[in-house]
């Protein structure tokens, strides 16, 4: 088998996203893309994470989702990772939870507000939510059309991906990415408080206006892009 | 002893809600049946889940709730779980808890709205609650009369209990079942986050509607019945 | 050194209220009682929990609150535990803590309604709270006083302790208690869950009422008493 | 290498914030002063916790934030820490975290109520809220302006950090201290837990007031200044 270091990171990032605590019993795959190969890796559908190894991951084409490697059953969700490779150009890995926090937002179909740094360490602006698909988009390719509605809503927001690193899909769940599986656990983790933090500061306040643009900037400027002056040169 | 695998069974899944976190102080009980011998197993009741073994496992008969094998006192919400079994046919094994989240909801005597697809998977529409019991009902034969008020709501109701897999009871708490012990534990788990799911959705967006039945449809078909795709084949 | 047994009993309850996850800090102190020796045991103040020895308990005259055995200094709570010893005689142990759901409902000043049965299964109505201290009960006699009002509560609403065993202290926190250190210790974690599921059932349902009477009695009554048939013969 | 045991404290507390749980992903950081020597150490930029040895603790003069011992890039918010010690001359450690429920009042931009005595106990009033950041402060040296902006809440309200020892941040995080790490610990440990129990309190009771002031005071001097009578003599 080829791709052995993409199903290793791929495995180990599926392990990793239960370690965080954001995974209700089997809800919740991670994937991760090697651009260069033109190829993804995703978790196969319903294996229990204990037991998953490197060679359960299943390996398809960027370009066609054709399966390259792998004897199991891809995840379901693998057509919503699929199209979001293939439109969100720099993203090298995505990470779906039901985790409860950020799920009860989805539910509510609520964007998140940026109400503090937490939040503009991590993402420049709110959390954007898809609209409800509709009756024909669920029934005929639903999980191409969860991708679909993703993506509608970056390009009619003029949202930047490598910018705001995650989406609340309508009724489902978050899908958050990274340019590398590191990247996008850690946004995950990040997106999981951010949702539990912006739920109890509503309950705080419920009036409370989000912070104000340059607050935003300034923070999520001191992490990202050339200007960055956190952590270790 | 017989019956020797089906208390084993029983054991390990009373074993598995306290290490699932479902269960507050003693408050739980599990039970299995075997169908074909005609018999079903639950937990003695007020011992201590660490200290349990099969031989405590108390066996009864299905048709007449007679004590065929165990010397200890059987739960008190034994005759609950054997009507559910006598009038759910499908049906192999009962998780009862007090779990926190669930009986929130049970004790608020709402039903839960199907706010999204983490519900929609495993439950094909809302969580019932039961009407309260009536001071006649509690009075005399309450663990009987719990079992029945049950069975009503999902007769007056139409509820299929292999589509919902578990009620609510008013000021009580919740009862979850599945076709396995493994299933009934797997409903437990999914119920409770649920339950937490919803009341942060309510906070959150407190006029929010649940889901779409196309939505609830998929995505509970997507995992059973025939047309089902989820998993490995 | 006399009381070995009751001060190795209250050293032991002292770590189980930490275990049970019920103290922030060093929030917290347990006591017991020797009616027959005519003595009550407490922790020290302001010990660490890990390094509390059965040496380290102070052992107190139940009759006068004079010093019997013990080189430290007892928990400043100290005369609040004594006055309760004193005025409730069937109490074997008291476990005092701030644990988060409890003090909430206590910093509310509101008493707990009995929103279903966990609750009725512990308490026979709901957990009561007292009036505020005045300044002057403040300034002078403070945890003395703070024992004087409980009873108050208790004398005033006709109450009985042993069948209510706890309370909440207005803008304090919870004192609960028991016959013996086992069950004082289970009350404390009965009522910890008990607070938390009412808050999220007022959470779902700000008007929901509580249980009738007859589904208290029937829940108290089947674990209390001469006609209690729960748990093991 | 000089100021062994100061950079051995910091390292020590850094990690112990995490296993207090106050940590989410790598926000937090911790720094020490050591008066006599007219030094402050504090944990490096964006390094894991985990891996953090003493020798990564960078160390800088109190007079003028000249970086005297380690290699490598100090915590960005060094300036804001740095700013804090020159102006509340007593203390000796300070702790910042994006903790969950402290950070959600920060957000909030709410001083938090004391509503109980385990907030008396800690803080002689409210927990206090910055303004937020003008544009321009944010734009130019923002984490000396962070600290700026604290230093005048604390003057505009006389308020005296030895007893109120911490603050929020508006639309950021808590920073707490104390005169030591192990106070400092303490207090953050309590700040976030007195946060919690203020957001259910007000859950409970939206019109609940604070507690008396003569209830305030007579907690904070039960345990410290010259009449304290909490812990051992």
């Amino acid at each position: 088998m080829n791709y052995q270091s993409l199903r290793e990171q791929v495995c180990q990032i599926n392990k990793d996203i239960v370690k965080a605590g954001l995974v209700v019993l089997t809800f919740g795959n991670a994937s991760g893309a090697d651009r260069q190969a033109g190829v993804m890796a995703i978790k196969p559908s319903g294996v229990d994470y204990d037991a998953l190894t490197p060679n359960d991951i299943v390996v398809l084409s960027l370009a066609d989702g054709k399966v390259l490697e792998g004897n199991k059953r891809y995840s379901s969700d693998t057509p919503t990772h699929l199209h979001l490779y293939q439109h969100f150009s720099n993203i090298g890995s995505i990470v779906h939870t039901h985790s409860v926090q950020a799920t009860a937002w989805a539910q509510a179909q609520r964007e998140i507000p940026c109400f503090g740094t937490t939040h503009a360490d991590h993402c420049h602006g709110p959390v954007p939510v898809t609209r409800p698909l509709t009756a024909a988009e669920i029934k005929t390719d639903y999980e191409l059309n969860t991708g679909k509605v993703i993506v509608e809503r970056f390009t009619k927001r003029k949202l930047n991906p490598d910018h705001v690193p995650g989406v609340l899909v309508a009724g489902h769940a978050p899908f958050v990415w990274g340019p590398t599986p590191a990247k996008a656990l850690e946004n995950a983790i990040a997106f999981e408080a951010i949702a539990e933090m912006a739920t109890l500061t509503l309950a705080i306040h419920p009036a409370i206006k989000p912070i104000s643009q340059v607050l935003l900037d300034k923070h999520f400027l001191r992490k990202h892009g050339p200007q960055a002056y956190y952590g270790q040169p």
